[in-house]
């Protein structure tokens, strides 16, 4: 680790709160009709974040709907114990897909390196391979908060945190924070 | 009236459900420490859409913070009788208005002749004339609902929902819910 | 009429060659059910480029279709006789509404200033006023040839074309082919 | 005029610094070879700055050329007295004509009205009419001074500093520089 | 490959149609002049489509020419049995490479990740290394639709068909044909 | 390497000149109140550069300013002898971080790989890994020179220059100025 990196990391919050937000049509439907679903994406997040060593501060599940998916977003990014926001799902590329396009439309600043990072990444596993490329994951930051913009897949949610978010985040909100 | 502008507009909704935002930081201040407040740019929205037989579905002052701006905005086009939200304040230049920008990234459209008709009828005021090229104003469609971004001053409040907003709030409901 | 706006109309071609395109579902429909249809709104633009000493060079019919749009206009452009290109219908606010988006990208440059003094003539007539702000009516330059996205409305292509269009489109032409 | 716009009028700066360039590549070959040279439009401009009570700070002529043109305005921007960098030239539509999308790139905020409603108020004059569609001015701000992008036509440089220009870049001047 | 890949690849159409346009001023020259012509990286393209099970609809070669590249991938998008077009060269720095910029007016939905992930595995083959960001090859989706557009290197469409195009066009297809 | 980078490298310029500028506050404070500072980053780019056969034409240092950032790049890339800018510095997330959205203002065209690969590059150093994402580095082109936007850390410096930067800027120089 260079020096920067390593110094900088020093100066990160200990702990984050983080809020999971699953986006799913079929998920929603099944949780409004009562019935037992089952949202392997958003427990992967969350037992990432809490092993971690990080407090999950809230979770929310949404269909693939413009308005929702925002509601849910901004509703977390207003808790003041809420630094990072994490969604899983509708990163694809199906008409009904639009959390990115959603999303993208109110970060201050876009983390472009994050998906690329994350596509290469993912790349190099062989059971995703080219299938990489169908994920426009992203991520950005609003007003000194981030949000990960992950696929629905609960293999990439693991990946994505293990390997990208959770080493960075710290380091990534200690910088979103500083002085101008 | 063209025979397509008569038509269109008989097909309109008869009565609309409106949502009044004012974003003033000033005004916002004084409520939180529960001083009387005027707010006038308000107070006028408010009455040209009761006077003019639309519905007033609510109201809400928020300061100039790009999180109270979204979360109030999408909060009421979340409201199922809200088709159309005002927003007043935050349209000029100064550092801190950012009602604009905020707003843009959340249209599904954008209704980009609005600020443009706007301008030109606060140029033919008198006691505006070049200062109307000082206002961003704008307007938006997001999920077949309509966003009004209008300025902080009465006088312009007034000038657009009687000319502008309340001759076709009716009719761009319309197009917007119509089929594909 | 300034000098330098004189000079140059006179270097402008004398005769333009135009193509007239109307964009229109319903009609597209009916002429493939061999059904008499009525273009108004196209035969205006026609009458009005032959009664002003151009050359119309072809017509053609497409519905609201992203790729039909982008064929029928792509094919007018390349025809070595067409100048202009002027396109009815598909400029509003319903979701079949697709003009303007598809041809802004391919635009070289968006001739901004159109669709905008388009609109404040459009609010100056009486029986148009607040519902000018609802056409994104615009035009572009792409490889020394032009594009004029009309609304569907007759008067409004009655306006846009002998108040605009025509007094215009020969020295844009002519500012367009210039030399870098 | 409204309370709110005498009230900033009234705090803005008494006297401006303006800075005037003229993008012209035929006046700047003929300066270069050390011919007599008539900037009519730069004259304007510098006669109503001077006339109006500001002050100007000095003047440049460059060619149509990118590099040049971002030059001259990011060296006027840096001189401390400059509050206004004013350009005629370069807005229209022949393959040389640049400065719009030059400076476009480094506005803070485009003050996206003005070139609107001087496109309006262009239309008004008897003499321009429909040619007002054939400009691209406009204006921005970046970091709390203002560029103002003017054709090159000197009654089109008179019509736009003394009725929009000059009644308003001091309040503009204000805004930008208000306290976030 | 997860669950999830595995299912999405078996609902893909089983035999996609291709259809394969080599951008090349100097190749469409010599095809003019009714010289031989030798287009390697048209012929790498069609032979893997064939020889991967898949149908080669068409062919076509034009010169790096806006309005001929929009006319033939806008032709050959409205033939009812092609599912993919791969364009070949014209992706680079030169003044003339345009084919990018050109078809990214037209694309609905850019598949971001598609050139980022062609980058990162061109940089792994040791013959290409750094060479590889000098290309802008990128993917979109036009109406259920997909546009691959590769680089003019024989080597780079053979990398980009086999690697990456031809394992994920049908899944890619079946995602943005699937119901909103 | 393929023929084709083979050849276009064969004719490329022998020695380009670069000019170096490191974008830092801090520096740029000790340096106005004369006191000694170290620019590492600077340093390593001006070394390899030397090392590498190239010529320096010249350095400067500013601080973390727009209009400084512009007036420098300008200002080098005005001067005959440069084919090459590269930056250091201010290329993260900290809200004083601004030379990307700076000169990304600037560039004809964004050479968009650059970015990608070498955070790809630096996922794969193990000192860096995950921090790879926090850097927005990239690279343009204008008017035929190059402006390569580097991140402050030496290292970054060291690996962007000797792998991506110094192998191809000779061939991508000759791609941007070779006939239309
Ligand atoms: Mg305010
Ligand atoms: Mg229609
Ligand atoms: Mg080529
Ligand atoms: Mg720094």
């Amino acid at each position: 680790m260079s020096h920067s990196h390593k110094e900088h990391r020093s100066h990160a919050p200990r702990e984050l709160g983080f809020f999971v937000i699953t986006v799913s049509s079929s998920r929603f439907e099944k949780s409004r009709r009562k019935e037992p679903i089952i949202d392997e994406s958003g427990d992967v997040a969350k037992q990432l974040i809490i092993s971690s060593g990080n407090k999950l501060e809230g979770y929310s599940l949404v269909p693939d709907d413009k308005l929702m998916i925002l509601k849910s977003v901004v509703d977390a990014l207003c808790k003041e114990n809420v630094d990072v926001v994490v969604t899983t799902g509708g990163t694809g590329f199906t008409p009904s897909d639009m959390t990115v396009e959603t999303l993208r439309g109110i970060f201050d600043r876009e983390v472009e390196g994050f998906g690329q990072v994350f596509r290469s990444l993912s790349f190099s596993q062989e059971e995703v391979k080219s299938a990489s490329y169908l994920s426009k994951a992203t991520a950005g930051i609003i007003r000194g908060k981030l949000i990960y913009v992950l696929p629905g897949s609960p293999d990439a949610v693991k990946l994505a945190m293990s390997e990208l978010v959770l080493p960075e985040a710290g380091h990534l909100v200690y910088l979103a924070r500083s002085e101008r």
